[in-house]
């Protein structure tokens, strides 16, 4: 249903990621066609037309905001330094550091060009901001990377700033150049912060193999990176001294052997820590359905909620 | 004379570097105290000045166009991997490149805010195209670094793309904010260019030490990074066989020993290609005075002039 729209935006990806400097393109298209699931741009796209908009500021927004996840998976990948990130080589393995951070700050760039081609200050105003958001939660991340003594709190201030402020942000630009009222408004941010602690709670079980421990190439990321994510945060409430002692080891000393990763699922699974996580997530999820219920029902209601189930049922 | 502006510039770039995430403020201040001459958003604030603007959106303005360049020389030094490069050590050096990366986001999204404070979508959209610009430019010189084939038209293009936009960007912004005829804008916009290209000529000169070969502790980056810049593209013009393999050996090749540097030196000397590149910047210097013609004389108008004569002056 959100096809046309969605085919909108991408064609749009397609026309701004362009540049007579051939590199450019061609990086910027091994990241945007690495089977994305363009959760962000639809947030918007399904939100505006949730709301009788009948514009097209929405389809320029929603190309922006993909943009700006775009540019912060590839400084993403400068800043993890793995071989391996999301089950592929990561673009500045194959093209170096340099190419990766400037390809991002030309999207990034882009990005606030759609931006101004939507034409709403105020739409401006939350992107900008979130942008700003985004790269201080990362640099929360980093600077708590390896630390075994971040408590949950902190944790979902990490989460709520590098991922949920992007969510949050691609929800609430609908009704601003919908022009609807406030309340709207908070419903819609509070929509796409919920669902973006829940995606992200999601991401973070499912690097552990999630429920079904399928330990596939997807696996690992963010033990290999040292972060300290919320199924590692409850299993450390409930460690015992040796496995604390693990923990400090593999995160905080980066200590990591081949069997390492196996060890630190089991002990996850011992504590119940993934399940905990994925509850945490479909009660973040339940949230933002619930956020939605000052909405007439209509097909782009229940698309929104769909993505809201889609994004905890990715789990099992 | 500027100075009432540009102190409240310096205290909005202190106000919004703050983050509650403490590295942030540190590690900017490093580079946005390192003795930054300010002169992009001196630029701003004179030209807004000279035509008469009474508003303040001139000192946002000037604040984001700092910010861009700031954000933009934490991703150089990354893109650049030297030990030492304006004369002290890259903040990637101290924090590590992670955190140089992530602080330019940071600083880069803080700019787009400022931009909206202002209020101005035209502003914007003068500004984001730049900034696109800026990214393609440092591509294209990362693509160009090495190939001794660089001609001088190419040169042109890279530095009019990466250095220049920002100049020409932050002098057009002050006649849109102030509401002025398409004619000024364009007489900005060549001042501002026209002035850029000056000034990262007399850059080029002073990494080879500049007429008086001060080869201090501020030369010799370009060359480390194998950058072909102007001098080099006209001594390659001149070169003997013997001279073309040195530049390829130390360009291409990074081939570079102990002495290699003063022998490009003496090499650029002997073709005087120093003194070609400064006079190319003198031009480059005229006519952007000259694009102040059409304005009537005041002390800020006096002032640009003057920025125009300074930027050459240094190499002096």
């Amino acid at each position: 249903m959100a096809a046309g729209d969605m085919h909108a935006v991408d064609a749009l990806i397609g026309e701004r990621m362009g540049s007579p400097v051939p590199l450019i393109p061609e990086l910027a298209r091994y990241i945007i066609e690495a089977g994305g699931k363009r959760i962000r741009p639809l947030i918007t796209v399904a939100a505006a037309r949730m709301l009788g908009y009948e514009g097209k500021a929405h389809v320029s927004l929603a190309a922006a905001v993909e943009f700006i996840h775009t540019a912060t998976l590839l400084h993403d990948d400068v800043v993890d330094e793995s071989d391996l990130r999301r089950g592929r080589t990561p673009a500045n393995r194959v093209w170096g550091n340099a190419q990766s951070v400037l390809v991002g700050d030309f999207l990034f760039a882009r990005a606030f060009m759609l931006m101004v081609d939507a034409g709403s200050m105020d739409a401006l105003h939350v992107l900008s901001r979130a942008a700003a958001v985004i790269a201080e939660g990362e640099v929360h991340q980093l600077v708590a990377a390896g630390n075994i003594a971040t408590g949950r709190a902190e944790y979902m201030d990490i989460i709520g700033a590098k991922t949920a402020a992007l969510f949050s942000a691609a929800a609430q630009v609908s009704p601003i150049v919908a022009g609807r009222p406030e309340r709207e408004e908070q419903a819609l941010e509070t929509y796409g912060r919920e669902l973006g602690l829940a995606f992200q709670l999601v991401d973070d079980a499912l690097d552990y193999g999630g429920l079904t421990a399928d330990l596939g190439k997807n696996t690992g990321d963010d033990f290999r990176e040292g972060k300290v994510t919320l199924p590692v945060v409850l299993a450390l409430q409930a460690a015992s001294g040796e496995e604390r002692a693990f923990w400090e080891a593999v995160m905080a000393r980066k200590e990591q052997e081949a069997t390492s990763f196996e060890r630190a699922v089991a002990i996850l699974k011992a504590h119940g820590a993934l399940e905990a996580t994925l509850a945490a997530a479909r009660s973040h999820a339940q949230t933002a359905k619930d956020a939605l219920a000052i909405f007439p029902r209509n097909p782009w209601r229940d698309a929104l909620e769909q993505l809201a189930e889609f994004v905890v049922e990715r789990a099992y």
